[in-house]
């Protein structure tokens, strides 16, 4: 059973489609590589001994990604991860991500539609909530105002998707991730920032390898319990596996619902600073950082209710916040002997 | 000062145009035509005495779009009406609707940022309130789930513009339009549905004059007074002049608040059976109608609190239900009467 990945070369696209190869699909990808390079498919490649084909189609070119639907006609559906995500961007350069973000989506859901694709599983985000009071949030909680434009887009996304999937005979779903850190145990692929990381672990580990002078906490006094926003950080393993559950659900349960949303996240809530703390300690190195002003589009605290997607799926995350910190500094690591060999 | 009108062709632009002109702007128009012709423009230009350009353009093409403003780099600001707005298609066929209403508006304001308009007004509409249980709904009325995709595309491209006003120095303004009726006095201008029309007053005189053989209520159960929907009607005069006014108060004040919203209603809220005895009244001419289900996409009840409007823009409706009826039994005779003596 063949999927069509979107984004596949990014971090989380490229650790779904170990996790889908690993549970007997095959695979495409498409990725532009306008934010990411074919580097981590090299990784999959050493990883699962198969070789992967991508596709570097811009999804914002309607022609240019129908033709990759109608050479993939035999897909049993689409994973579609390609978006922009940088937060701060996104505040800077609104009409960036809802032309990308959106059309993106637009062209695959019309492909979807033209070539009948039975299932379809979306990235959206916990920042959908919004800054939401009612936590744990669960599927249900009323979506709050979004912090960024990008959240807008990822709140946009799941509203194209419902209209669509009303109407259409394809099922979707939407998975909101909560934060996804860490990588493949491998220490082959993992979270690959072109530039300057805007993400807390790549920029903790890069600042403990000293590619970065010293990590900035953004907040230090919002109303949680050290003052620095609260997340609920997700091995990226997890989320990938959620995933390859996502289609299986979507394959075995034919049913009336035609799109349904389910939550990833561990459950627990990490503060910044906590999250620090446990890379210093499974790491040993010292981080140097610095408590600085807020940052615009960041919510103060979120954390999932994950019960649905445990019950639904039967998807339950492995791995904690110390294994996370582990793989992500095995592989800046990695990716530093890398530089070292060449 | 000359201002880009986008959808002039339509009914609204059409009339919009009209009132600027009176007020001493130059207007040029783009209109794809797609869902209108150059008929109410050669209105426009009788009643005037003006001829107005119009460019055969189609926003959702940015190259073309972009050729506009680069030949029309002096305007002082952009009206953009041009949008797909049949509820029940949006329904049928939502990425039709989200790609050209989404597309259209981010191509307009990338122009807009390159070319450094400096004035924006939107055509937003009620239905973003959705259900909206607090009537009258004020601008500060939290926006309820919207009931069709034609109405998300009005609520995202109320974000679009607030995110990108934001950060741009772009100062915007949304009019969110209750239900626009009736035709210029002058019986040259009026609504001109392509095929059969999916709003209530062209229904009424199309049926009346014997266009379409009978006219449906659309859900007589719902909890009201008479049990048809409740709206605000309110004349597309008026709602022209609120553009005028718009856009002369975005010249005259501009200051640190860079997107307004503003409700374009009458605050009286008529139902559907009511405008129909309105207008039987004034024509004399019995409607043929019957009471029919509910239609997927619309909302119950709606009318607006004005005095935002009124207050900051000078704004006051001049024009009621029954004159409402009578421009618009006017128009459709004008209609017939140009087809008799073709």
């Amino acid at each position: 059973m063949k999927v069509l990945v979107t984004g596949g070369c990014g971090y989380i696209g490229a650790h779904t489609i170990v996790d889908l190869i690993n549970h007997g699909f095959d695979v495409v990808s498409v990725d532009s590589n306008i934010r990411s390079s074919t580097q981590l498919l090299d990784g999959v490649e050493k990883i699962t001994g198969k070789k992967i084909r991508n596709y570097k189609v811009d999804l914002c070119n309607l022609e240019d990604t129908h033709a990759v639907f109608h050479e993939n006609r035999d897909i049993v559906g689409v994973i579609h991860f390609a978006a922009l995500k940088t937060v701060p961007e996104s505040v800077a350069d609104p009409l960036m991500y809802f032309h990308n973000n959106l059309t993106s989506l637009i062209n695959v859901l019309k492909c979807i539609k033209e070539f009948n694709v039975p299932n379809f599983v979306f990235s959206s985000s916990c920042s959908v909530y919004g800054n939401t009071k009612a936590l744990p949030v669960v599927e249900e909680t009323p979506l709050g105002e979004a912090q960024s434009p990008y959240a807008r887009t990822k709140q946009m996304g799941e509203q194209i998707i419902e209209d669509y999937s009303r109407v259409n005979d394809t099922q979707s779903i939407l998975l909101r991730y909560f934060n996804p850190v860490g990588a493949h145990p491998s220490a082959l692929i993992g979270e690959l920032p072109l530039g300057r990381p805007d993400n807390l672990v790549p920029v903790i580990t890069q600042t403990a390898i000293g590619k970065i002078p010293s990590l900035t906490v953004f907040g230090a006094d919002y109303d949680t319990r050290d003052g620095s926003c609260v997340r609920d950080y997700i091995h990226v393993t997890d989320i990938a596996n959620a995933h390859t559950k996502a289609l299986q659900y979507l394959i075995e349960n034919r049913n009336d619902q035609n799109c349904e949303v389910f939550n990833l996240g561990t459950g627990n809530g990490v503060t910044v600073l906590e999250a620090i703390k446990a890379f210093e300690k499974i790491s040993g190195v010292k981080v140097n950082y610095t408590l600085g002003p807020r940052r615009d589009g960041d919510v103060i605290a979120i954390y999932a209710n994950n019960t649905r997607a445990k019950e639904k799926l039967g998807w339950e995350p492995q791995i904690g916040i110390e294994d996370c910190m582990r793989t992500a500094w095995q592989w800046e690591v990695s990716l530093r002997n890398k530089v070292l060999s060449n």
